[in-house]
């Protein structure tokens, strides 16, 4: 019985539930520094800023239609089919200014877009006028009355000076452009893309560029995750794979977290001999934030802290790898970044198919999400094995199957974690 | 009535429906050439051929367990509670190949990921074992009885060897890289992203660092579209913004068209004076593909194709210019990178508030979708004309209210298109 005991202790690992995981791990992955970047660099990044307009939109009443800027109490006599002429005293192009106000009995030619002269309460459609010169001067004809306030954007009426229109924290995307752009802002402040460091440990790597060998397999989780921290709005730096060597492990994982502002592991965390990460997080290498998780695939999940800075070392296995960067790296790089909601969205969404597989703890499951005439179904991937890798393209979002459940049966109603 | 037919000339447009109008779009918008990239510059590009497995994933048979290799046999002396003890005969991290395959009554030392030796059946977890010298030689103790096939995952459980993975025309994301780099497809054949130029026309146009003037606005339209362009997989070329005016906006138009794949405009087509891009498209600019659409909004949106390029005149309005862009050059700029499915997503989802508005054409509603209880829902925005510029940036979807309903109430069942 010679080494039960250390087995054990070994194995001795408290497992967290997913949720104070995700605590444990927002505590130190906070929102960097801001900085200011042009406007066409803006999309995709986290504002730092609560932005107010700074003019009320439309910034004066504006012409919906091309046409004629009127008095409407003046189109009232129409109403008996008659035509109601206007002398046209000015032309409106968009972009310029109204020469003078319009009294009774004149009307202005205005562009759609373009600023309406004081005095008219009405834009009359071009298509429903026709004009004609009296005494040499051009009159327009309208054929029907005009209510007041007809085809025209009063000031104001989208936006008030000073309201706030864009918070902190949201994401910048092409309708948050626009906002910006309109309110004269062309170096937008966001808080800095964290640089994250990301490599694999295990001697079964093989580069994507090499020949398969016996009992080898390329590494697929550095680039997937190199994807998904771009996804997220990090900047990933990639540091390669190294083999199962506790010694080149704890001076990649020194540097990276000396020199960026997340390290992520992939590979290296178990139960067996090789637990490289947890070997490494229980020297002092820093502190442990959790080297277990109550969720499958995934358990051995561990993350730990070092002068501020978070490791996060998932399973080499790449379901749970996937699984891992979803829950836990997403969260921690939204935070950084200073996401107003750094973690993906939930659904209550129907079950569309059975689900047999029954866990002692919480399981992630990957599936692909329906819409049917109004109802929302996920569809969990036929293999959903931890060690799958070809479901990962086809999931939409995670199912969260519950722990001690005997199966689900199709048309429960079930939790998604929908992936960008 | 001096211009009243020509006025009505001009007005005479034929409106298309809107398939109509894009396919004529995409008879032009047409695939690209292919390049190859390097796998970690294929995030967000179009396959431009087929992938199929390389090998069986996986391509060995795996343990998905550290543990112990054993013929599954050997453990049926367990059943009456006691324990079998085999010699352990080989260590098997990951990477490595078994030395020689287990023959009854003897068991292999084995990782998780690693190469389960002939003759074993079953791997046993590390946590279920335990371990002493017999005769100076290491066995391994096992309590209960295991099935044949328990904790490893066959060759070939995911994929077979030449089997197709990846279709031609399949966008990539981070499951996506993970698949190209475990078959070991350093180099992705893509399609080239499209060059897309940007320009808007109108008098009243500010630029984003410009204070702001009576009468004008800031060109909001164009970094819009810079982004949704982006978005698409494009590349935006930016033209900035021009007067109204004709020559200038000919020698821009032809400049463009010559030099990139796709020209897009905001502005200048109305059925006013300023129709630049509509006064165009009627020389012998090109061969115009339409010039007024059956929607709101954005009816007067205008089509032309020239030396096979297509030019793609949206109205100045923000909302028409964001509804045109993806009804129309979204689907084009991805149709030039050969996707598979060049048009947004339709859902057929519930409407969560009255909708009253009654159009003679289709309307495209902004809106945004909420999913509660297993039920989606559409609530459309409450400011949306045309000219409407906030909105934009809070929808998801667009709701596709047919012309001549009388309104719609909630929770009537309508289409949408999903916005990205």
């Amino acid at each position: 019985m010679a080494n039960r005991e250390s087995v054990d202790n070994k194995f001795g690992r408290k497992a967290l539930q997913v949720q104070d995981a995700q605590k444990r791990i927002l505590a130190y992955a906070v929102r960097l520094e801001s900085e200011t970047v042009p406007l066409e660099e803006a999309q995709g990044r986290y504002l730092a800023e609560n932005i107010a307009a700074t003019h009320p939109v439309p910034a004066f009443n504006r012409s919906g239609m091309d046409g004629y800027a009127v008095v409407a109490a003046d189109t009232e006599n129409c109403r008996e089919g008659g035509t109601v002429w206007l002398k046209v005293v000015d032309n409106i192009p968009c972009g310029s200014v109204p020469s003078g106000a319009i009294i009774p009995g004149t009307a202005a030619r205005i562009m759609t877009g373009a600023q309406v002269p004081d005095g008219a309460d009405a834009v009359v459609m071009l298509e429903a006028t026709e004009t004609r010169e009296l005494d040499g001067i051009p009159h327009v004809g309208i054929h029907k009355p005009i209510a007041s306030g007809r085809n025209i954007t009063p000031r104001g009426l989208e936006i008030s000076e000073g309201e706030s229109v864009l918070p902190a924290g949201r994401k910048i995307a092409a309708g948050d452009i626009a906002v910006l752009a309109a309110f004269g802002i062309p170096g937008v402040p966001v808080i800095r893309r964290p640089k994250v460091a990301v490599f694999a440990t295990g001697s079964e790597l093989l580069d994507v560029k090499e020949p398969l060998q016996p009992g080898k397999i390329r590494n697929s989780n550095s680039p997937m995750l190199e994807a998904l921290v771009r996804e997220a709005g990090g900047e990933p730096v990639m540091l390669g794979a190294i083999a199962d060597d506790l010694d080149l492990a704890r001076g990649k994982v020194q540097m990276a977290l000396e020199t960026y502002d997340l390290v992520i592991t992939t590979g290296g965390v178990s139960v067996g001999d090789y637990d490289i990460m947890g070997d490494l997080v229980r020297e002092e290498a820093g502190d442990m934030l959790f080297n277990k998780v109550a969720m499958r695939p995934g358990s051995v999940t561990t993350a730990a802290v070092r002068g501020g800075k978070v490791l996060l070392a998932f399973s080499g296995n790449p379901g749970a790898c996937f699984v891992g960067f979803q829950l836990f790296a997403r969260p921690a790089i939204a935070n950084m970044q200073g996401a107003a909601e750094p973690f993906l969205p939930e659904w209550t969404v129907i079950l569309g198919a059975d689900y047999a597989k029954v866990n002692n703890y919480t399981r992630f499951v990957r599936a692909r999400l329906e819409v049917r005439d109004g109802s929302v179904y996920a569809h969990p991937a036929v293999i959903d094995e931890s060690s799958a890798m070809v479901t990962i393209k086809d999931s939409d979002c995670l199912i969260i199957v519950p722990p001690e459940e005997r199966g689900l049966a199709a048309g429960t109603k079930v939790r998604v974690i929908r992936l960008p």
